[in-house]
């Protein structure tokens, strides 16, 4: 049988036994003997065909460092349940119509079952991290939650705020994105009692990835095409964010941009063809090539972080993932 | 100095060391050196001046089982955060206007920050938990967690529904609200290093105050008057749910009845007067005075649960409560 070509295949592959049994156990415990609506809301997006990357990361460096124990599946499934009641708050708050190219459940459904299902499954969670009995690695979880929640209230705070810059943006995405990436990584390591210096390579590829990962995903938005990121082209335009293409053209903006960043992003005026003019001026100061040279940047970083990990086939695939990741910008 | 005379303010008269090392806790953890949005959210909710049962009764537990470490604190910070969370996450389900006689978060600031910031409080009440180092101590509070979120669901869909019965019903509250109060005062027990038999005791005791207390409210939303509850007379009725005297009265309505709860309840379409009619049905089935005494059933429940416990000031002061909670609906 011939390899697949692409990196989160291959990751799929060599872990496929250890995926099934967390597919299992995510199946097994959205069940509710008594609110079906959790598994009707859930299964809606657990069953979406998101790639699960991130408890791909848990496995991935779990096994990496050795695990033969049981706990990284645990881990696996606490990292996608936080992913997705972090998915389904987020749908709520942006009002959202559309996830993975398929209706949001807070359209299916309605707001309350989002943020009551969202809930049930960040206890779920907890529940299963707590299975582990582990700790450092309820630490690193219990941690992220944190900071992934205060990512995304600075997030909101900085929405339709011209002055938020490059720092902040590196706050938000950090936060929303980065910490759980990093905690899907470093949690694999820790379980695996894994020495320190391990330890903190594969937190360092895991926060590397998220970040690269983010900036990927605010770049399609104006640089992508709405059918191949399963979601609509303009999405944080028209949610008036602050990420970072736009945050480096107002840096740049003459005063007529200065009045048009103004009116779409500040006041939220927006109508026919302000995305286009929005994605003309971006191009013109080059702010989408540079978010691009960001990107790699922080995939090289991701790349990096792995030298110290031992000669591993599951090395090269993650070192190939962030440069597949990476890839989608050109 | 003369004692004061309800149980709640003798109880936070004998804790008030432990509570005000509480308060400081909490008000350490609610800030966010990145999202000023956080406290300010948190501050108007948790300032607002609750009474503050749950941290007390986790306190009280402790101290009930001659506990004398440090960990009751952040136990009961934890309770406080997730009932916190609760709240801020229900405004948002509810469209609720008024909490505890104050304008709610989602009113003053946006639904967006009452879902991102509770989920901000409910990843803090974990990382306080996870501080315990006690993993008995986590499995009942990650439980009570998700316990509570199916309870949500399940109320959700059981609103509007006239087929909804006292068993469904009795599931919603004891998720909703009993789960909590059970876990505060388990958890305060589990912590001292309690025999089984008072660690049963204090489970048993939370349970059926959380469930009486529930029942208390859920009268007093048709019996009680407005400004006394610091919440609006009838919030059950617009929001449709169905509560134990309109469960009650819906099983004993004639034609009439029943097509007036198929209109408000069933279908939501309510006018003036409605609430005054609704009232006028559950005073004709004595359904609020069969409602009072279940609430009453449950005070005794919780009261005689205290019996295996020994002589002390703090088991009084919580046989009390028990009284107390009920006393509001005379």
């Amino acid at each position: 049988m011939q390899s697949p070509a692409l990196p989160h295949e291959r990751l799929s592959e060599w872990l496929s036994d250890d995926m099934a049994r967390v597919n299992a156990l995510i199946r097994g415990r959205m069940v509710s003997e008594h609110a079906p609506r959790i598994p009707e809301v859930t299964a809606h997006l657990i069953e979406a065909g998101g790639k699960r990357i991130r408890p791909m990361l848990t496995l991935a460096a779990a096994r990496l460092c050795g695990y033969e124990g049981e706990n990284h599946i645990r881990l696996a499934a606490t990292v996608e349940f936080i992913h997705t009641a972090t998915l389904l708050h987020d749908d709520v708050v942006d009002e959202s119509a559309q996830r993975r190219g398929r209706p949001t459940a807070n359209l299916l459904w309605d707001n309350k079952s989002s943020v009551l299902v969202g809930d049930y499954l960040f206890a779920r969670a907890f529940q299963l991290m707590v299975a582990t009995e582990n700790l450092r690695v309820l630490d690193i979880l219990s941690n992220a939650a944190a900071i992934i929640a205060e990512g995304e209230v600075l997030q909101l705070s900085a929405a339709q705020n011209l002055a938020t810059d490059e720092a902040v943006y590196m706050q938000v995405i950090r936060g929303k994105t980065a910490a759980l990436f990093s905690a899907a990584t470093e949690s694999g390591a820790v379980i695996s009692g894994a020495d320190a210096a391990h330890v903190e390579a594969l937190f360092a590829y895991g926060e590397a990835l998220g970040i690269c990962f983010q900036i990927v995903d605010d770049f399609l938005d104006y640089g992508g095409a709405g059918d191949a990121i399963g979601k609509d082209l303009g999405d944080d335009f028209r949610e008036r964010k602050l990420t970072l293409p736009v945050i480096r053209a107002v840096a740049q903006a003459d005063a007529d941009e200065r009045a048009f960043w103004e009116r779409t992003i500040a006041k939220g005026q927006q109508g026919d063809g302000d995305l286009e003019r929005a994605i003309a001026i971006l191009r013109r100061h080059g702010t989408l090539a540079s978010t691009r040279d960001t990107a790699l940047h922080w995939a090289a970083v991701a790349r990096d972080s792995l030298a110290v990990l031992p000669d591993h086939p599951l090395r090269t695939m993650l070192s190939d993932l962030a440069d597949y990741i990476v890839a989608r910008v050109n």
